[in-house]
């Protein structure tokens, strides 16, 4: 690679030195006055047991070196005028971030009660991890930040998904020696073999070794360096190390790191902007070791805590009444000296901020981090251009994922300037029939190509790694600084991200009660490959169960779909992308499905969410139903109308009626979701009396746990996935389940009231029919006809 | 190190080198015939349409890599006489395993129908992938399998989790370059720093390189060789290489790789077992490179597949219809000269087998793939001396898991000789409050040591990594392997792993139906650090629906606890350490926590599942409560005592009942559970017609989704977590999720029907109170002495 990587290391001037550590000095000052301090902030008397909190909450260990990172991002931004965002990996560390946000004044302008004077430092301090306060981590709360982390493992994805597309960007990533032990996070290392150094940011990835995590050792702090160095060049990085504990040291150390990183960063992506190189960049990675707790109190009670896994939380315990201790917090907070740092006011002296960066470059104040400011509305087609025709119900047959692939192709084609969509999913696109995406765009890769590959771009925004935590992790970083984006993936291994869909949702929430977070657009799933469809591969691959994870989370923030054929599937994906703060679900088929509805029809019904089917059912508009059929999902769409269809022939003075469900949540009553029904509403669809068949493509239970309270609940049945599979035919799984068309006629014999006689003939014709089918499938190895052919004849 | 690592590579003699080719294409044909044929399984008539299966399913790209990692196993197996073992990890080559496992006997050994002859090779070839037959991957069904292979990511962390204290065995892990991206894989890499060169085997990772996923070229594949040697070096192996595609050549290259990688292994176990080396091993990983679909067909319709993606399933999908794929599927199948493979009756010929085993050392007949038949009950001591003093209910307090901690002390103790017992957590351990543990044994540990450190241990069977999915792999390596084990973990983050844990519940549904698998022990979970105790962590820690997850699954194989003090936990965990074939969920808390029960009374309460509380309601025996105050989980049964002691101070005249429930799959009826409770025995705990307000530790809905057909379900009001959290005290989550005490006593007032006048003056001053509470906490940060310091006056 032809880049310059040897610059001279920085020397720092004295005067920059000294200006840098008084900013660091002061950071470390108002992360410990944080985690103890309710008054006497500044230590303008001596310190007494009332003026500490009677909770000591926070971690004090990660801290000093979040601050030592932040302060020299400071000066790097400051001297290249860099548009940097920084992701805190170990966001437990939340006193640090907060000090540094409060330092250059991103906090007072976004909380304008905590006032960069004395008063505003004693609420700062008071409100940390206090009732009423903000949480001890990088939270939504926090400006700057879009991640958490509380749960580990996701800090550098979230980084690349930042970068992506955002050319001028650098990504700063802290990544914890803690957090690098987890499998998400190791993962994502070879994110960089996806990161296109014309059209993406950089990300400067900062292992921050202090040793320890909890309790323990942390693994790459006990390997050799040169083991550790392997790593990380298998990884595709070249490590630059600073090491120390003495903080002048350290301070020259660390700017000449960063200058050196930031150097080679331009220079790799000069060369390929500007004299077209197309290697794979080497790309930078700083090694940084300190100790854990650093400047914090070397022994407390005799054991040695600084530098050691005691220094994790908060080193001295018991403040309030043990005064040695209280001594110690004393000595500790003044090593700082406080009075050189903030004047008589409590202001940070101008010494302090002479390494801050201004406006929209702070850290705290960059709109990458507040994506809602960035997003703009994504140019979505009208969708009568990939509408299926559909003259009547049932007469033509579609791929609904495919037609999908249709749409998307043109988003991808409407962004290619703007470059702010991007498809993720582990290796499935094709497998899940969307390719035609690739005529708008390849597939990100810049590792090594061959002739033999397909659609592999340097500049793809289609992004495919076997890693479901990658590909969500990069989503996510991606939706949060401003952009759009769909995760395809098969259904039963969406469950990988349960924890990290989780954490979005959870961020979600709370930047939804946070005016000064603009909304940003929705993350959104289509689970396709789904459990009734896994012929190849069985019951390792079939799971419906993310769908009732979903739906435990808050309901303001997300949305589940069951489109039941093409055009209804391109009716959400186009309400789903318009959207803004939801995590949606789809789940849709891949496999040849009925068109039912026309786009027209397909557009109204999926608004309402959940409607009767007239066409299918005996609905005239003078009698009541003697049985209703509901069904939510593609395959128990078509099982219900083969039921209907069945009964109309063989018990033909039934009254049936068919209604399908889409947007599951309007099951729930309209005061527990946003998409709830009421009861009325309720009862006009699903009656309050009359037996319900309903055939659900989930667990089963789901259906009763969201409309447990509706007056016909007790007349409700509901079939659906028992976890009974195989490798096996499509229509094997739904008997094994008795989700099948014959168990579903049957089920409305057995509840319905007042039969004619006939009926307990028809019921165990339909036994015999099943059995017939079992023997068939078992000796021929596909599906009889009867259900491989069958049509509607409505 | 001082270990003799260069051996001469071995040369293959001419004899050899055709008896192992011979097994390897006697293998290659049997796995092609699985995929396609029905009929005509020796070639003896030239192949027409109808031998050929109407389903094409399964996955040829991986399955001549695996037969070739096979045919070696058993090479140096028989040469060596070794007790080995080996992980599929690309467990999607069903064929291939199945194949081999024909080939050694093992397979007739376990099916008997499946004979050893032309019409047992037909049968095998049928059953593949249909209907009534086998899986299509290395499954439950296989024998000596442990590992499914469907979801990716698990196979390196299971291969540790079998190779832990079993100084004998050796486990080769064959792992796809598509696994190789995601999390886990890429995390469990670094499990050598676990592996105990004294008391655990060898794993011998094969990192098999066939360069593509599904429709992707793959990362490792696709980096330079030097670059993935550093990576391989830094996750602390010494690579050795076999690539080619040309057989004679790999077979030789493989043999003495195989041998190499042998001998080092033997070498360093001997330096650490004899020499007393305690240098951290740097064992050997053998990085196999050969095309994908390797042996198949070059080309089909003009494309080229052998070697690409496009062999990942069935190269040729349209036999039935198209001659010209008939042609090739015959020649493909012919040039492994089946005549030569196998004699006139279809037994494979001597040659074939002359590399296979014999007995328990063929890789099929492993005993440790079977683990059920070498699981050893567990020396569980008498509960007694653990318990706590229980005079009268709630008169002392203890930290329920720090008690456990004592037990698992002593359990540690009597298996030090054993070694079948091991305690995995993600550096939660101490923080769980079952440090007592390190008394017994320390943390398994190979880096680096520094004298700060505190209970690091060469040989300890403590297991300390921050990847919840490692734990969980060795953890499921472990057990599948004959041996016992616990995971402690955060409630919340215990949702890393719901896609494994849902693995490792769909194999037990399959094996518990298979007569040849002996039970193994049950994985058991002890969530702890639950959702309203985390004062230091808050909302990103909060989430308690692992349970709603776990009780999707199988009803036959989980199960789950809630024990509402010290003495009902020891209880459940020796009940579920004494349990086989469950995944067993316990949640208990680790803060301190009145003791409820006597431990007599805890195993008698604990075995109901849920019983009255007497002693907390006002029953004595004539009169039938007013209502019922229900509770599940330790916070949840303190809030219930409390509201029922306002209750007896505020409305004295109200007969209340109290149930704790432990077992919360008693809430379902018992045809849909093994636990469940029938409506007999439901209606004589909750009545069928009195108000039940339920305080549980969860998402409210799962109470309603357990009992929605019990006749007293619509009396039923569920309290619990409605995803509502902060860092605040523990009072004040309690307070904003509805679930404390004082919201329950105007629960009950708001339910029970004809309370007298004053009731309503009641309900108004428990609103007081909470709104008092709501104010005290946010100006003091701290609980109100009411309810830090409440005791149980009962």
């Amino acid at each position: 690679m032809s880049v310059d990587t040897q610059q001279v290391p920085t020397e720092l001037e004295e005067d920059e030195l000294r200006t840098l550590d008084a900013h660091w000095r002061a950071a470390n000052y108002l992360a410990v006055g944080q985690i103890y301090l309710m008054a006497n902030p500044l230590l303008t008397e001596p310190l007494r047991p009332e003026h500490v909190k009677p909770r000591l909450l926070g971690h004090w260990g990660t801290s000093p070196g979040l601050n030592l990172v932040h302060t020299h991002l400071n000066r790097v931004i400051k001297a290249r005028d860099l548009d940097a965002l920084c992701i805190w990996g170990p966001g437990h560390g939340g006193p640090a971030v907060l000090a540094n946000s409060w330092l250059e004044g991103t906090y007072t302008e976004t909380y304008p009660d905590i006032t960069r004077d004395a008063a505003g430092m004693a609420r700062l301090f008071k409100q940390f991890s206090f009732p009423g306060g903000v949480p001890s981590h990088v939270a939504p709360e926090t400006p700057g930040s879009i991640h958490e982390g509380g749960e580990l493992g996701y800090a550098l994805s979230h980084a690349y998904g930042a970068a992506l597309d955002n050319p001028g960007l650098v990504v700063a990533c802290v990544i914890g020696d803690g957090e690098a032990e987890t499998g998400p996070l190791a993962a994502s290392w070879h994110s960089n073999k996806f990161l296109d150094p014309v059209d993406d940011g950089a990300v400067l990835p900062i292992l921050h070794l202090n040793g320890y995590k909890i309790a323990n050792p942390t693994v790459l702090a006990r390997i050799p360096e040169a083991e550790l160095d392997d790593l990380l060049r298998g990884y595709g990085h070249d490590p630059i190390h600073v090491t120390g504990d003495d903080p002048a040291a350290v301070h020259r150390a660390m700017a000449a790191a960063m200058d050196t990183a930031l150097d080679r960063i331009a220079a790799l992506q000069r060369a390929a902007r500007e004299d077209g190189v197309t290697d794979r960049p080497r790309w930078p990675v700083i090694v940084l070791r300190t100790p854990k707790g650093w400047t914090g109190p070397a022994e407390v009670d005799g054991l040695p805590v600084e530098g050691t896994w005691r220094a994790h939380q908060v080193p001295l315990a018991a403040v309030r009444d043990n005064p040695e201790h209280l001594r110690q917090l004393e000595t500790w907070l003044r090593s700082y000296r406080p009075e050189e740092l903030f004047d008589e006011h409590g202001a940070p002296r101008p010494e302090v901020l002479a390494c801050v960066p201004a406006g929209t470059r702070r850290l705290g104040a960059t709109p990458h981090a507040n994506g809602g400011l960035l997003v703009r509305e994504l140019p979505l087609p009208p969708l009568e251009k990939y509408a299926v025709e559909v003259d009547k119900p049932g007469a033509t047959l579609h791929e609904p994922t495919r037609v999908l692939g249709d749409l998307l192709e043109d988003v991808m084609a409407a962004t290619a300037e703007r470059r702010d969509f991007r498809l993720v999913g582990p290796d499935e696109t094709a497998s899940n029939r969307l390719q035609a995406v690739y005529a708008a765009s390849g597939k990100a890769w810049q590792a090594e190509t061959l002739d033999v590959d397909e659609h592999l771009d340097r500049h793809g925004r289609v992004m495919e790694i076997l890693s479901e935590h990658t590909c969500q992790g990069w989503l996510e970083g991606y939706l949060l600084t401003g952009r759009h984006g769909l995760f395809s993936c098969y259904e039963a291994f969406v469950h990988i991200v349960d924890s990290m869909v989780n954490q979005h949702v959870k961020w979600l929430r709370t930047t939804r009660r946070l005016p000064w977070r603009a909304p940003i657009a929705s993350l959104n799933y289509l689970l396709t490959s789904h459990v009734w469809r896994q012929d190849h591969n069985g019951f390792s691959h079939q799971d419906p169960g993310f769908v009732d994870h979903i739906l435990n989370k808050s309901p303001e923030a997300v949305r589940v779909y069951f489109p039941p054929d093409a055009n209804t599937l391109l009716s959400v994906a186009d309400h789903a992308l318009r959207s803004r703060d939801y995590v949606n679900v789809i789940v849709a088929g891949k496999q040849p499905c009925f068109d039912w509805l026309s786009m027209e029809e397909a557009e109204v019904h999926c608004a309402r969410g959940a409607g009767i089917w007239e066409w299918a059912g005996t609905e005239d508009g003078t009698r009541e139903p003697d049985v209703v059929l509901a069904c939510a999902g593609d395959v128990p769409t078509l099982e219900v109308l083969a039921a209907a269809q069945l009964l109309r022939r063989h018990l033909p003075e039934l009254a049936v009626r068919v209604v399908n469900v889409v947007d599951i949540a309007r099951l729930l009553p309209s005061e527990e979701h946003p998409h709830g029904m009421n009861d009325f509403e309720y009862d006009g669809l699903f009656t309050a009396d009359k037996p319900v068949i309903f055939a659900y493509h989930g667990y089963p239970w789901l259906i009763h746990r969201l409309a447990y309270r509706r007056h016909g609940h007790p007349h409700t049945h509901v079939r659906g996935y028992k976890e009974i599979g195989t490798t096996t035919t499509p229509f094997d799984m739904v008997l094994s389940n008795d989700l099948d068309r014959y168990r579903l006629v049957m089920d409305v014999i057995d509840r319905v009231p007042g039969l004619a006689v006939r009926a307990a003939a028809v019921r165990q014709h339909m036994q015999d029919v099943r059995q017939r089918h079992h023997v068939w499938i078992r000796e021929h190895g596909t599906d009889l006809p009867e259900v491989a052919d069958w049509t509607w004849d409505g």
